[in-house]
This record gives structure tokens, C-alpha cells and sequence, in this order.
């Protein structure tokens, strides 16, 4: 038996059915043929021909008003897809999910006055919940992922919350007609599950979800950035007390406890690919925001995990390690607060224990490695870092400033927080300074001379209250440059990315009425962070000079420190 | 005390602070002033003012980053907004509650070389939840009723589910410095709460809404279109018991219980002003879709309720009688079955006793009425919904079909559709034969002869079962049109509305296959129709003729028949 050789309609189809889909509507051309050879050999989904796009797509209308769960629509390029509107804009209203399909031909021909090719994506966009677009190569292995995303948030987008049609539009390059033998494994493709009980779980998908998590299992939970949370860092800490059960967290993730592992990429960098393998989680459970670390993006994208739930409130499907299993759209804090208290039974596992094994080295090879460095970026954030008081809130710039702090328990600080939503290095100045007005504490701001320079303008802001400190690394500007493989070794390094402009900070301080201080050695350092951090009635800026070329062989050394 | 005299001002930042807002980040210019001095005047809001937007836009980030609820940034017309976009980015990321308000000149100045004039509406549409446009002119009541009900769906939308930034663009029309009289109304806006529960209210919130339900008050409940559901049936049903509370269904809401009352527009168009008026209800539950009955609509829109919900899967604040005061994001059947299992107390109230009051003797004249009325559209409903097989699906089409359909009680008949999501007649045919593909037993569509032929392509479809049965009112086409108000009197009716066009039905059902059958009165239609509702091996096309003008003259002696 042989079926089509274009992937992508393989994917399709298997997650179709994965996702309960028992009958399509198909309006044949040449196109979609592809899809309809893929189709014609799946028995799990009946399949009625309907040449008039227009009345096919009111069949699957009818169809879907019975039915329970969702129907499929397939029809070719050109204005096939535009005459399903007016049952599509109808189904949206009577919330009856049904997938369209749409083949297109490659995005390159669109507009070129190519026969039948318009602009196919996002033509429903107005009465559908979401669309979609796939492109015609589906070859390695990133572009079969995709069209697995792509197509399990699509069954997910339409029958979860309020239920709606959705739009796929499949891109689908010539020849159409090549076949290669069909296999069992065309049909086991990986289905993302979804559970979005909003605020509580109820006790059957608890019960279901806590026998996952039992032993044997290898847990492995990750936090990324989230607000402080009294229920979330509680629950933690219980389940963390679980032998099985590991907890890594980012310093932005805000939750605290000595039993959290807190610095991952220090941790992760000592670990040799045997290591790696062995602590390989059964189940990895994130929750918060994108991660910063990319020791554990890149650990968990090669060793893939058996399960990987997602928790907290989205609305798409976030699949960072191309593992996720289970998307489970509610808050951490109640998630976690439920699984600690019904995973009460004790396990035998050494996971947990060789977990914070492998942390307790990383510790003393850090704080080994710190005594020995000279004066550096890195010698510097390990003097803030330890200066800081509890209770203010950490503001931290990108890139270089996170990726430091990253480095160094987090347990002390209270609240951090680092534009990590989209990264930019545009607004961090800012974004401290709007958050220094409404926290009570002091709020502290770690940023480099590049940020700084960048968002210079948000010093002229009058609103700044005295408790504003910012701490300015000035280490001759875009120090990450220095450090980074993409431009560490080229030659335009000097004078296109690590920019030397003129910074006068200290004049910019005085004009706007901020106390400054400087340091350019651990003594001085020490000695002016205590005048700087005090009660003043004046926001205050410091910078702290260090020496650019140095403090990347610095950085460098530290993820080497482990073969020294 | 004299504030700005546009009320689009004044709402919004009444309701801003009903949401919960308490900081807001402006930067000023000429056509945000009225806005500026909207807030001025409010002191339950923190004013931060920012020259630079883009830093603006951090600074509210970090602000919402700290604080609980949502904070506002304010900013003028032109290029200000497009400054907004990386902190907006951010803030998507990070899932911060953002209300971003642009002040816009009105549209009709855009792209027309007008200074600071450029596309704000949807700029930041790829970084916000939601898009909105309040158009410059807010001077009578829909207006203002427009501008509550976008910022109230505005602050719902960034509050709830996952959170997220969303973008009002105000316009503002000059002169933009006129000032009247402060008043305290202008802080009494009404307010839309929220309920979304997933899946269960919790205790508290179920014990809140039963408060509200108890007697004295008079609880109205509502259903619009619904699919069967048997949690919802029973609920509802217990709920009906209670003296206090009355169900009003439509025929498609797929409810069925003798308490129900399944007439609507028949009941309601016997009641008189004071009828209506007594029996205005103190809080009205809606569910299901849009409503096919414009007497409910009307009534509930001139009598307005104290209180509105409106109870299913939703993602946007539907506020069809003007008077929403809360939304309850779930499904029907589980709200209903929750709410009648904690309303175990009887109450002393006459409500539901005097509503059915009203639809008996609806009910009498009903059937006094269409007892003497000559052969017509009415008379054939009459006889054809009097003999359709209880289990049978009927599917109805717009307009005519669905409207004398809802004059009849549909407590017989198990399950009734119509396309009322967008309420076209461009797919009725082609949705019936779809649906019968899936419906275990008979699907009955009655339709026009005008919708029929629209749809005719439907009948080529070679997966049509025999169980579909297919009426076609024959009425000349275009029936509606003698009826509504919009077209009945005008001259251009019989040319351009009523289309009488060749209907070759008779030769299209054979040459389809289908089985052909005719009535043109009373008689032949009970003597056709068990012949063509007989089980076969082909699927059967029924022609009834009515005479039209005559039709159209029973239909509206019907709305007077209480009068008589």
C-alpha cells in the first residue's frame, strides 16, 4: 500500500484523529489531492465528496450541530476557501468547531499572477478562532514538529473554551503525486493533551494526573518567570520534599526554599552527557514564563522526556521542548497546591537526592571558582549580589545583567523581575522606575551601559522616587557581544557591536538630581554599595566600571570550571 | 466644579476605576486633553505623567508588574500609540494587564493628509487581546451604550482568563476644550461583572447568586438556541418549579417540559403595556444564542431589568438587552444544575403562576385563531407540526420557516435547528442533508421556496439518506418581505423582494432521485404527508402552495388576534 510522500498531510490526518475528528467534507482538485490520498487511507474518518466548496462546507455545518466533537473541511488553492465563509461565520456563531483545511500552493507564488493563488491565510480570520499556515517544505525535523504543533493547537484552539471553527492552510509544492509505502507509524504522531478546568482540577483528572506522577517516575519541575506566590511556593516546597520530585527555578521566578535548585545553568554546566542522561525526568512539569536558561532548553530538546505538562493560564499550545504532552490551562499556585496535597504517599526514589548531588558541586565549584577571579563583571555581581538587601526588588536589564544574576542564588532577594516576555533591551530602565513607584521597598536596578544608554531618556521621568537605585555595569558597552558565539569571533565585533559612545552618566545623574557613586575594584565596590543603598531623599545611580575583555574570559572560564 | 463634555471621556473613566484600575501613565497632547481632564477630576486614580510614550509604556509595565489589577496608559493622536508597541510586546509576554486608551481624530480624517492622523484602530493588534474603536460621536443613548459596553468588555477581556494588554482607540472630535458641569452621575456607570468559572462555581459564588434569586424577586430565564442536553433539561426543569422563576424557550433552545413556556412571541403579543410591565423581571437569565423572538428583545429593552446574566462558553460581553450585568463564562446545564440544587427553599411569589396565566390564554386564542384562518402558510404549519414524528430532527430555515415555527409549541419534538448563528438562507438546504448524514433518525427541513432555490446545488450531493424529507413552502418566494414593516408597503416589493422566479422543483427532485409530493390544501397536505413521511429507500421533496398575500394577511391578524 502506498500513500502520499508529503508529510505534512500524514501529520494532519493522524492528529485528526487523534483529536476525535470522525468525519471530513471534502471538495476535491489538485491541490489538496495529497491530502485526499492521505485521507483515503484512514478508516477512522468517514469521508463524503462534495464538489461545491460552498454547500460542502453547510454539510459539515449539519454534520457538526450533531455531532460531538469536530469536523473536517478539505478543500484545494484559489476561492475554494472563500465560499466556506458564510457557513464558517455561521458555525462561529453557533460555536461548533469545525477544521478547515485549505491546500495553497507555496507562499512564494502568492500574489505573482500564478493561476489560482491568492491570499489564502487568515482569509477566515474574522470567523474563525485562529488560523494557521504551514509551509510546503516538511522535510527535517523542525518542520515535522511544526506541522504537530500547529496542528494539535488548532484541535485544541477549537474545542476547548468557547468552541469555534479554526483555519488551517497547508502550503503544498508540486510534484502532488509522488507516493512512498504507507507505515504503522504515519498514524503515532505525538497528541498534545489539554486540561483546562479553570480553577480547580476535578478529583477524577487529579487522581489521573497523581498516578502519573508516582513512582518510579523521575519529576522534574521548572519554573520560569511568575510573580511571588504564597500558594505556588508553598506547595513547592511540600513537593519538593518528595524524593522523586525535583524543583529547578530561575531567580525571576520568585519562589524560594532551600530544597528549590535556583541556579540551573551553574548546575546544568557541570553535568557530562552521562549525568544528563541519567537524570532525564519521566515527567517534566513547567510553569511561568519563557525561560532564560538555555543550558536547560538545550538539555531537555536533546534528551527527550517521556511527558512534558505545561501548566498555567495560556491560550495557545507552548511546546519549548518539542516533548509537551499535556497543556494544563490553570494557575500554578492552584495546580501544585492540589497535587502536593493528594500526592501524600512517600516514594523510593534517590532522584531528588542526586539532583541537589550534582547542585552541591556546582555550588563549591562556583564559589571556588569566584574567590580565584580577578576584578570583573563576574567578581562584581557576586559582590552585589551578596550586598543586596532582602526585601527589595531586583529590576534586571537584558541581557548580560539576567544572565549573571542567573549565576548566583536567588534565595535572599524577595521579588526579581526582567523583561523576559519579549526580551527587549528598549525599556528596562523604565519598567524599574514604573515598578519603583508602586513597590514599597527599594527597588534595585542592574543594567548595562548599553541598556542605559538606550533608555537614558527615562531619567528625565519626575515620578522617580528616592528608593530608585541603579547600578550601571559599564564594561565599554554590549559586553554579551563578547561572550556570545554569533559574534565573539568576528571581525566587525569592535566596531558594530560592542558600540563605545560617549556615556556621561555622572553628569546625566546630576542634571536629573540622583546621587551618584562609581567603583572600578571589589574594594571600592564594597565600600560605596553601602552609601549608595542607604535611605536617601534623592534616588541615587552607580556605576561600576570593569574591564570588557577580561570579564568575558572570566565568563568563559566559568562554564569550563568543572574540567579544571 | 465643570469636567470635559465628552461623555465617551467620562465612561470610560467611571468604569476604569469600577475595574479596578488605580494607576494610569499619561502623555499628553491636544487630542487626549479631554481624556486628561476627565482623569484630573478623578481621585480614586494614580496620575503618572510621561512626556515620552515609549518610556511611558515601561513605566506602566513595571507599575503592572507590581500592583494586583490593570493600569492604564493614556496618549494622544499620531504616531504616540506606535511608541507603545515594545513595552505592549512585553506586556503580552508577560501576561500584564495593560489598557492602553489612544486618542484618535475621528475616522474620517484618516489617510487624508491631515496632520498626526495615521491608522491607530488595530496598531498594536499582533500585542493586545483585543482591539477596540469608539467612534468620536457619543450623544444619544446607543452610543453611550457602545462606549460602557467596550470598555466593560475591554477590562474583562485584560483581566480574565489569561491576562493580557488590550487597545481602546477613543476618537475625539474638536472642540476639544468645552467644559459642563461635574455630576456625580458621571460616576455611576453600570458595571459588568464576571464570573468564569471553568467548569463549577465555587461555593461562594454560588451561595452570592442564589442570594440574588431568592424571593421577593421575579426571575425570568431565557433560552435561546441550544443543543439537546439533558443536565440542562432537568435543571431547568426543577428550576421551573419554583414560584418565582419562569423558563421561556425557543423552539431550537432544545428544551422540553410542560413549564416551560415555548411560545414566546405568541404569549408575549397578547400582553399589554401594563401586562408587560408587571411582569418586567427583577433579574433575567439568559443562555444559549442569539434570540430569533424581536418581542423579547423589544420588551426587555423598554422595560429594562435590574439585572442581566448571561450564562455559557463566551469570549466577548454580549449585552443584547442593553442592561448585562454580569457575564458567567460556562456552560448552561452545569450553571442550571448547580443553581437548582442549592434553590431547595420555596419562595411566596406569584410570578410563575401569572406568566402562565398569560400563555394559557395566549395558548386559547392560539388555537381559536388558526382554527378559523383560511388555507395559508399558517394553516399548513399548523397541520404539518401537528403530524411530525416526536423523534424526528427538524431542521428550519430562514426567515419565514423559523418564525411561524416559533408561533407553535415544540414540546413533541426531540431536537430543532436553524442557522441563527448569523441567520443566513444561503446554506439551510446543504446543513439539513449534512445533518441528516449524522442524525440516526428522520431530518425534516421545512423551507421557502426562495431558500431552496438559493441552495439548490444541495440536491446534487450523492450522500443525501433516504430518511431526509424536504418542504418547500411555496408561497411565489420572498414571503418575509410582505410581512416586515421594511419592505411590505414599499412599490418596489413585487419586482425587486418578492422574486418570483421559475422554481422547476418537481423536475429537480426527479431528476435527483428524490420522491416528489404536492399539497395546495388542508386536506391533500394531511393526505400527502404520511406518504411522504413513509420510510423508503430514497429521500422525499414535499411542494405545499399557499397563496401569498393571503399568507401575509393571517400572519399579522395573528399579532392582533387578542385585540379582536
Amino acid at each position: 500500500m502506498k500513500t502520499t510522500d508529503k508529510d505534512s498531510c500524514l501529520i494532519l490526518v493522524s492528529l485528526l484523529v487523534k483529536h476525535g475528528v470522525r468525519h471530513v467534507v471534502i471538495s476535491p482538485g489538485s491541490r489538496n489531492a495529497p491530502l485526499v490520498v492521505a485521507l483515503a487511507q484512514c478508516d477512522a474518518i468517514e469521508k463524503t465528496v462534495v464538489i461545491d466548496e460552498r454547500s460542502a462546507a453547510f454539510i459539515a455545518l449539519g454534520k457538526a450541530s450533531i455531532v460531538d466533537g469536530a469536523v473536517a473541511l478539505v478543500c484545494t488553492s484559489g476561492t475554494a476557501v472563500l465560499n466556506y465563509a458564510p457557513a464558517i461565520a455561521e458555525a462561529y456563531y453557533r460555536k461548533l468547531p469545525i477544521v478547515v483545511v485549505s491546500a495553497d500552493r507555496p507562499m512564494e507564488w502568492i500574489d505573482q499572477d500564478d493561476s489560482q493563488t491568492l491570499r489564502q491565510y487568515e482569509a477566515l480570520s474574522h470567523y474563525v478562532k485562529r488560523s494557521y499556515n504551514i509551509p510546503s517544505r516538511c522535510d527535517n525535523d523542525t518542520s515535522r514538529w511544526y506541522v504537530n504543533r500547529v496542528v494539535n493547537d488548532a484541535m485544541l484552539c477549537a474545542l476547548s473554551g468557547r468552541r469555534a471553527p479554526v483555519h488551517i492552510n497547508l502550503q503544498l509544492d508540486e510534484p502532488l503525486n509522488v507516493r512512498k509505502p504507507a507505515e504503522a507509524t504515519h498514524w503515532t504522531e505525538r497528541f498534545i493533551g489539554h486540561v483546562a478546568p479553570g480553577r480547580i482540577l476535578t478529583d477524577s483528572e487529579l487522581t489521573h494526573l497523581v498516578e502519573r506522577l508516582s513512582s518510579p517516575n523521575k519529576v522534574l519541575v521548572i519554573g520560569g518567570f511568575h510573580k511571588p506566590d504564597t500558594l505556588l511556593n508553598e506547595s513547592l516546597g511540600r513537593l519538593a520534599m518528595m524524593p522523586n520530585v525535583t524543583v529547578l527555578c530561575e531567580s525571576i521566578a520568585n519562589i524560594h526554599n532551600r530544597l528549590f535548585i535556583d541556579s540551573i545553568d551553574s548546575t546544568l554546566s557541570i553535568l557530562d552527557d552521562e549525568g544528563k542522561r541519567s537524570l532525564t525526568p519521566d515527567v517534566v512539569i513547567t510553569f511561568g514564563g519563557a525561560l532564560v536558561s538555555r543550558f536547560v532548553k538545550q538539555y531537555l530538546r536533546n534528551y527527550r522526556v517521556g511527558e512534558h505538562w505545561h501548566v498555567g493560564m495560556t491560550d495557545n499550545t507552548i511546546d519549548c521542548f518539542q516533548s509537551l504532552t499535556l497543556r494544563i490551562d490553570m494557575e500554578a499556585g492552584s495546580f501544585f497546591a492540589q497535587i502536593a496535597d493528594a500526592m501524600r504517599e512517600s516514594v523510593d526514589s534517590d532522584y531528588s537526592a542526586r539532583w541537589h548531588e550534582v547542585a552541591r558541586e556546582a555550588r563549591q565549584l562556583h564559589d571556588k571558582y569566584v574567590s580565584s577571579i580577578p576584578w570583573s563583571d563576574m567578581s562584581a555581581m557576586s559582590v552585589i549580589m551578596s550586598m543586596l538587601p532582602h526585601d527589595c526588588n531586583l529590576q534586571l536589564s537584558n541581557g548580560t545583567s539576567i544572565r549573571y544574576a542567573q549565576l548566583f542564588s536567588s534565595r535572599d532577594i524577595r521579588r526579581s523581575d526582567c523583561n523576559r516576555g519579549v526580551s527587549g533591551i528598549d525599556g528596562c530602565t523604565s519598567t524599574a522606575i514604573g515598578a519603583s513607584t508602586v513597590y514599597d521597598g527599594v527597588t534595585v536596578l542592574i543594567t548595562g551601559d548599553m541598556s542605559a544608554q538606550y533608555d537614558i531618556g527615562a531619567l528625565t521621568v519626575d515620578c522617580i522616587p528616592p528608593r530608585f537605585k541603579m547600578i550601571v555595569m559599564c564594561n565599554g558597552g554590549g559586553g554579551i557581544f563578547r561572550f556570545i558565539s554569533s559574534t565573539s569571533n568576528q571581525p566587525e565585533l569592535e566596531e558594530y557591536f560592542v558600540v563605545k559612545r560617549h556615556f556621561p552618566l555622572q553628569q546625566m545623574a546630576e542634571a536629573y538630581g540622583f546621587r551618584y557613586f562609581e567603583a572600578d575594584s571589589e574594594e571600592s565596590l564594597r565600600h560605596n554599595f553601602q552609601n549608595f543603598m542607604e535611605v536617601s531623599d534623592r534616588p541615587s545611580i552607580m556605576a561600576v566600571h570593569t574591564p570588557a575583555e577580561e570579564s568575558a574570559e572570566v565568563l568563559r572560564g566559568y562554564f569550563k570550571r568543572h574540567a579544571r
